[in-house]
Order: structure tokens, then sequence, then C-alpha cells
């Protein structure tokens, strides 16, 4: 099959779950979608396809009754570094204590050192490769951070790279500056002075467009709440969405202060208090929940899922892949977690890998199927779209279509 | 490339974790294997080819610097059965009770139902499908057990997928007797009549080369003590070696009897005692362990590996892939889920993905690199063999080299 990016193709012969409406999963039994050029232009029954629309159709592919889905969204990693993190991974592992580990230059240092050191070519390579990993099972748009640089150029560096990734591959790219993600060596000591640099660095940055949004670790580890205000206002003067790693391991009243800045989405929330939660309500803050890194870091205290649901704050789900505390490049493995830790219904995880994740960055024009999205989705070797779930370590993906076009690897 | 089965072959310029001999890993820095036909005939530092090697080879495979393991050994799965458990997976989620599930048909009947009702065809169809996923992450040989048909001609049909499945696919199969895995309606209540049935059937599924070992469900909602026995004692009377799901929801003393019978390995043991542990070290059985299970099932006890190690026990790991509770199918990730929540370090989870997996099949052929084993063989896109337990939800498998040629699937 060849299809012409102008064409008007007809997709039909297929069971989707569209996540559209208000039928659970948004199920079509036997569906049919019409796109045109990068957009969906009608989804529905097969039989209920406008007569005008029927003239329009250029090019007809029959799925042969197979399971569609929306296109993976993983709306937060850190996915451009250097070097990787296994070696201390493995010293944790053979009983080195945290001490000996930093004495042995392990820690988040070591991949901002690495991350300085790599050529851009490097960083690319190693970004392509883990997009690819994504990419496989169905991720069609992802959230890149900054982070690992600390420097204006080194930050400006890696924003490039998940730049050119967006071009490079048939991906879309949302990129955000994380620059208060940890203080750099040069900085030691000096954290407000830090900040600043933050805060300054951010105009230059958005002006070379490398920005897409604002995010900050706010935590005893990070930055106070007062740090990540100054972080804010700098985002908020330049008219960019701001996002926050809030409440990972303590309550730091963060989840409030993004809601102040009508923030996109606070992530991790594992210590979310109930102001936190109401006050995301309010302001239409999507919760992102990181399954991979709880896992990882054999967390015991669960975000408040029941609290979320019954506040109607809308959850993500997304890998937080990073070399340090989440070195997973799964999608479908974060369903499964989202499902087996914290008790998410498959939809709800579905839900959170596409919608929920779109919204959470702030992307209104895909996680569904429906007239008027982008025509982004996934061909299933699966019955039901709750196996997506269920299964893990298992990649069923079959065909992915990105902005129309079918996507080969 | 293209190898004939007959070529002496060198495969050179390998950094190569052989785990063989005392050094971490096994490690060969610039290391090289010549093999012929399914075995490899010589395996250590490439300077150190004996002459009269040299002159033997008739192809070479430069593998360019790449990384090279042992093949995986899957030593546990119940990969054979019709259906899935997706819909109860679900159920539960939305906050069904187990009364509602097993009302709604759940549990291990629907998969025994299904498994029955399933054409051999079927069958084949979805183990070839779950094998393959396995396969793509370099597992080599695989043990299937029976235990969803509960009649003699069901288990017939199930061990002997499992057989076509090691003629059809580039893979070894081990096959496991396993009637003595739940009680099927038609023997409801009558549980010792059933047990004598499984014994009446061994003979019989021996005779028709279906079975290399036999395995038995001991724990309070399985088989007591006493049936287990019987079982052994017939396995025992056939020459049979035995195996035991022992000690996962409670200490039944199942690994004690286990060992009382030579078995090969005792697997789950979240609740093994000091007893069985000394019982197992001195009968030379392996501790296959399961952290998939464990993960699905949120478990909470682990099993005692600090003692496990301090008595020597060799540690295996295992997917424990079935429908209900665990239906994962990544060696790879079970890798990092016994570090992330074993504790094991990378090495022993490779070692148990491979040497000490091969052992609690009883296979001594296998899981290292070193003259007189099998050509088996994976090529990573890794740096160090540490990164196979680091990464998850990541296949960087590059090639498979299986009985010494190239699998392809
Ligand atoms: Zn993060
Ligand atoms: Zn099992």
């Amino acid at each position: 099959m060849s299809l012409t990016h102008t064409a008007t193709t007809l997709w039909h012969h297929a069971r989707i779950a569209s996540l559209h409406g208000s039928e659970p999963w948004g199920w079509l039994e036997d569906g049919a979608m019409l796109t045109r050029g990068e957009h969906i232009i009608w989804c529905g029954p097969r039989t209920e396809l406008p007569a005008e629309h029927k003239q329009s159709i250029t090019q007809e592919v029959d799925f042969d009754g197979a399971l569609v889905t929306p296109g993976l969204v993983d709306c937060h990693t850190h996915l451009v570094y250097g070097g990787d993190r296994a070696a201390e991974f493995e010293m944790r592992l053979q009983g080195a204590s945290y001490e000996q580990i930093a004495q042995a230059g392990g820690g988040i240092r070591s991949s901002v050192a690495a991350t300085r050191a790599a050529s851009e070519a490097t960083l690319l390579a190693g970004a392509t490769r883990r997009a690819r990993s994504l990419m496989a099972e169905g991720v069609t748009t992802i959230e890149i951070k900054s982070g690992y640089g600390l420097s204006l150029e080194d930050e400006a560096r890696c924003l490039r790279v998940a730049r050119t990734l967006g071009v490079r591959l048939p991906l879309s790219v949302r990129t955000t500056y994380l620059g208060a993600h940890a203080v750099p060596p040069e900085f030691a000591g000096r954290n407000d002075e830090y900040v600043d640099a933050v805060c300054a660095w951010m105009p230059e940055l958005h002006a070379r467009g490398l920005v897409d949004a604002v995010d900050a670790f706010c935590e005893t580890i990070g930055f106070t709440p007062a740090q990540t205000r100054s972080v804010f206002e700098a985002a908020r003067a330049l008219g960019l969405p701001v996002k926050l790693h809030a409440e990972q391991l303590s309550d730091q009243g963060g989840a409030g202060l993004a809601a102040e800045f009508g923030a996109l989405s606070c992530d991790h929330l594992e210590h979310l208090s109930d102001a936190g939660i109401r006050a995301m309500q309010a302001a239409g803050t999507v919760a992102v929940l990181l399954p991979g890194a709880y896992y990882f870091l054999r967390e015991t205290k669960l975000p408040p899922i029941d609290a979320l649901r019954a506040h109607g704050v809308p959850m993500a789900i997304a890998t937080d892949h990073n070399p340090g505390t989440s070195p997973g490049l799964s999608m479908l493995l974060m369903l499964n977690m989202a499902c087996t830790l914290f008790r998410l219904t498959p939809e709800e995880a579905l839900r959170g890998a596409t919608v929920h994740g779109a919204r959470a960055l702030g992307l209104h024009d895909r996680g569904t199927l429906a007239a008027g999205q982008r025509a982004d989705f996934c061909v299933w070797d699966l019955d039901h779209p709750r196996e997506l779930a269920y299964w893990f370590g298992h990649n069923p993906c079959r065909r992915t279509i990105v902005g129309g076009l079918e996507r080969t690897l």
C-alpha cells in the first residue's frame, strides 16, 4: 500500500476504540475513518458514512476487523542525555551506599557530566534509539524535557536534539525546558543564583524556538516553592505554559502553586494533598502518573487515585523515561503498571496514555479518533483494547499511522 | 551471511559474557568462539585460539565488538492455553469481587474450559505467537507445562502442542506434565480420585514421548503434600524427574518433600523455610524465582534471597507466563524485576536466566559459553551485560544463534 498525503482515504472494517463520546471505549464495532492530509474528517459506524463523503474517497484501506486505537502519547520523558546509569544500578544492588555511589561519580551529576561531554550527534543517536523503542509500540506524540545540560548552551543543545527528533522521525515532539531540574556543580551552594540563571536563559531559549513549556522539580532535594514560583513567573512573562514535578517524595504544596499558574499538568503526585487535588481540579490541571518511577524506586505510597477520580481530575500516564529513576522504554508496560500498581481500569489507563496525555501537553487535536482530530492511530494484534493493559512485556502493535501516513521503523 | 550447519565457524571480535569460570560475568574482552554443528568446540580470548583449530575454520563471523551472552532460558512457563483472562483482569479493576468473577466464569476454570474447547491448531497458533515474543528477546530454550487440559487427552493435546513448537520453531522446548495443577469440574470434591487419575495417565503420556518432567501445585488451594507425594512416586516409578510449585502462598513443606525426590527445582518460594532451603541445598535443587507473578499479584512477602544465596542454592528466574497470574512475555523484564523487586545483582539475574535456568531443567549442555556447550547465544546492542537488567521495556537483542545457526523470526 502506498498512500499520498493529499489523498482522501477510507480506513474501514476496523474495530475502533475511538475514546470519543460517552460509550465505554468510544467503541465502534464496525468502524470506519475518513482522513484527508493529516486529519480525520469523519469517524463512525461504517454504515453511517454520509453519502457526500463517499464521492471524495480516493483510496481505501481494509483493516480486516483489526483493533484500532488512537496513537499513544508519552507526555513525560527525559529522553535526551549522555551515558547511562547501569553501573550505579549494579553498585547499589551489590550493596554500595549512596555515599559510595556519589564518590564513584554516580547520581544525577554523572548524567549532567556525560551529557555535557557528549557531542550533539551522540545525544541525537541515543535519543533516536530510545524514541524508536517507544515508537515500536505505537507512540505517536512524545514530550521531551531538558534538564541534564544545566547551562544555557547545554540546555539549548538538548532541546535542539529534541526538536531534531521531531523533524527526522515520524513522531510529534513537544519540548519542555527543565533548567530547574538540579543545581549544577558550578552553582553548588548558590541555589537562588542558579534559579536566577534558569530564568535569565529562558527568553533566549524561547527566542530560538526551543521551548513549548516550562517545568521544575519542586522537592526538598530539588527547588523550593519560592524558587519554583520564580521560574513560573519567568514563564508567564513569556506566555509559556508550565508543568511541575510535584509531591513525589513529600508534600511541598507544589500542586497548589502550579494550579495558581494554570499549569498543564502536575506529575508524580504520590504525596498530593486534598487541597492540591481541589486546586488542580479548579485549574483544569492534568495529573500525570508515573508508575515506572514508582516501580523502579520501590515506592510504597500510592498517588491518591480514588480522590483524583472522585474530583474528576484527568489522569495521564507516562514513562518518565530517564537514566536514574525510570530507565523504561515501554508505554504498554506503563498501562499494565498503571492497572497493576495504581489500580486504574484498563480504559482509564488507555485514556491516560492518549487523550489525557495529550491534554497534559496542551494538545486538543489528538488522543481520540473523531472528526477534526489528527490521523494518528495504531492497529493492534488484539481482540479487545483492555488487552493493551493486560499482557505485559509483549508488543502487539502491527501498524502505526501518523498524520495520515503509515509509519515504517 | 549464510552458514551451513556442518561448517566450523569462528565467531570473533566479540565482547563475551561467557558466564564460565570464576571471573565476573566470565568476561572475555576480545573473545572468540569456534563452533562446529550445534556445539562450541572452543571459546576464549581471540589471541589464544590454538593453532590446530585455526586450520579447521571454514567460515568467520566478525561481531564488530558487540556484546555476546548465552541464549536465555525460560525454565517455567504455562504457554499453551485457550482464551485469555483479560476480561477478568478488567472486572477486578472495576471492583468486582472474586465471587462475582467466579460467577462470571472467571478463574483457572475458565482457562480449562477455553483450552478444552480450542482446536489443536488454535492452541498451537496462540503458543507460537507467545513463543515468538519470548524469542524476539533472545530466548533459546523454554519449558512448557501442561495443566489446563486436566484430562488424559486434553493434557496430551497441550503437551503435543509444546512438542510441535520445538519442532517448528528454532527453539529448544522441554515439556512438563502438570496434571496436578487444579481439580477439574468433573472431579469436584473428589481430589484424591483426581490425583489417582493424574498418576494413572502418566505412563500413557510418557509412553507417547510427551513428558520430560513432572510438576505439581502444592498449596492450600492446590494439592496437599500427601497428594503431591503420590504424583512424585508415580514419576519416580517411570524414572521421570520432578519439579514443584512450592511455598508460593504458604509454607506447606513442599520444598523438603521435593528435595526428598531429588527435584530439579522448586518454584515461587515466597514462604520457603530455613529447613526447606537446607533440604534444597543438600539435594542440589534449583530455586526458580518468578518476579512477574510476584509483581502481578502484588505480593509483599519476598522469597528468602539472602538465605538462598548464603546456602549456595542456585537461583533461576523465569516468566511463569500464564493467563491468570503472570501474562508477561519478556525475560528481559524478569531480569529487571529480579533486580528491582528481589534485589538480585544483574549478574545473578543473568545467570538465573541462563545457566541456572538450564540446570532447573536438568540441562547441563547450555547456559554458559564454553567448549562442549551448545552454540546458543545472543548478540546485544549494549555496552555491558549489566544493562540487560537495567533498561526495561526495551529489546536490544540484535541477533540470536541457536545450535550454531542464525535465527530469523
Ligand atoms: Zn520526570
Ligand atoms: Zn507456574
